[in-house]
C-alpha cells in the first residue's frame, strides 16, 4: 500500500481543516461550505481528494450528501508515524 | 505551523524508506545510496526534500555528511493525526 494520494490529501490546509471539522460527527457540503465561507463546489473538489485517498466516507439520504471520518487510512498513517518515532535501533519497518 | 512541506516530502516512498533507514541511526548519503542501489546525486536531492521539511537534520564530520531523524516535526503530526482519531464530539482542534 502506498500513502502517495493520502499524503497529497494532507498536504492542503483546508482538507485537514474539513477532517477536523468531521472529527466532530458528519457533515453536508453545505455545512462544510458555510464554516469556511466559500462555496459548495470549492468545498467539493476538496472533499473528492479526501475520498479518493480514502480519508472521509459520503452517504446519500434525501437530498444531500453526508461526509464522515474513514479512519482506516489514517491508522495507518498514525501506525506509520509511529513505528519511526519508536526508534529502537533495529531496520525493520511497517509495509509501506 | 503548516505541514505543506511536511506532508509534500513524506508523499515519495523513496523519502519515506529513508526515514524509516535512519530510524535505526544515523547515516551518510553514500551508506543511503548503497542501500537504494542508486547514486549518490539521487539520494542527495531527496536528503535535501526532507531536511527542508524539518524532517532530518545533518552534521559534517570528516569528508562526510550524516543524516539523522529529526522528530520534533513528525511528533507534531504524531499528535495532529492522534487528534483526529481520538475524536470526541467537540470541535476544538490542535493549531495546525
Amino acid at each position: 500500500m502506498g500513502f502517495e494520494a493520502t499524503f497529497k490529501a494532507l498536504g492542503d490546509p483546508t482538507r485537514r481543516r474539513i477532517l477536523e471539522l468531521l472529527r466532530a460527527g458528519e457533515k453536508s457540503a453545505g455545512e462544510l461550505a458555510a464554516q469556511f465561507g466559500t462555496t459548495n463546489a470549492t468545498i467539493s473538489h476538496h472533499l473528492s481528494v479526501l475520498r479518493d485517498a480514502g480519508l472521509i466516507d459520503d452517504e446519500k439520504r434525501g437530498k444531500y450528501i453526508y461526509y464522515s471520518l474513514n479512519t482506516s487510512v489514517m491508522e495507518d498513517i498514525y501506525a506509520w508515524v509511529a513505528g519511526l518515532l519508536g526508534g529502537n535501533g533495529d531496520e525493520t519497518e511497517p509495509p509501506v
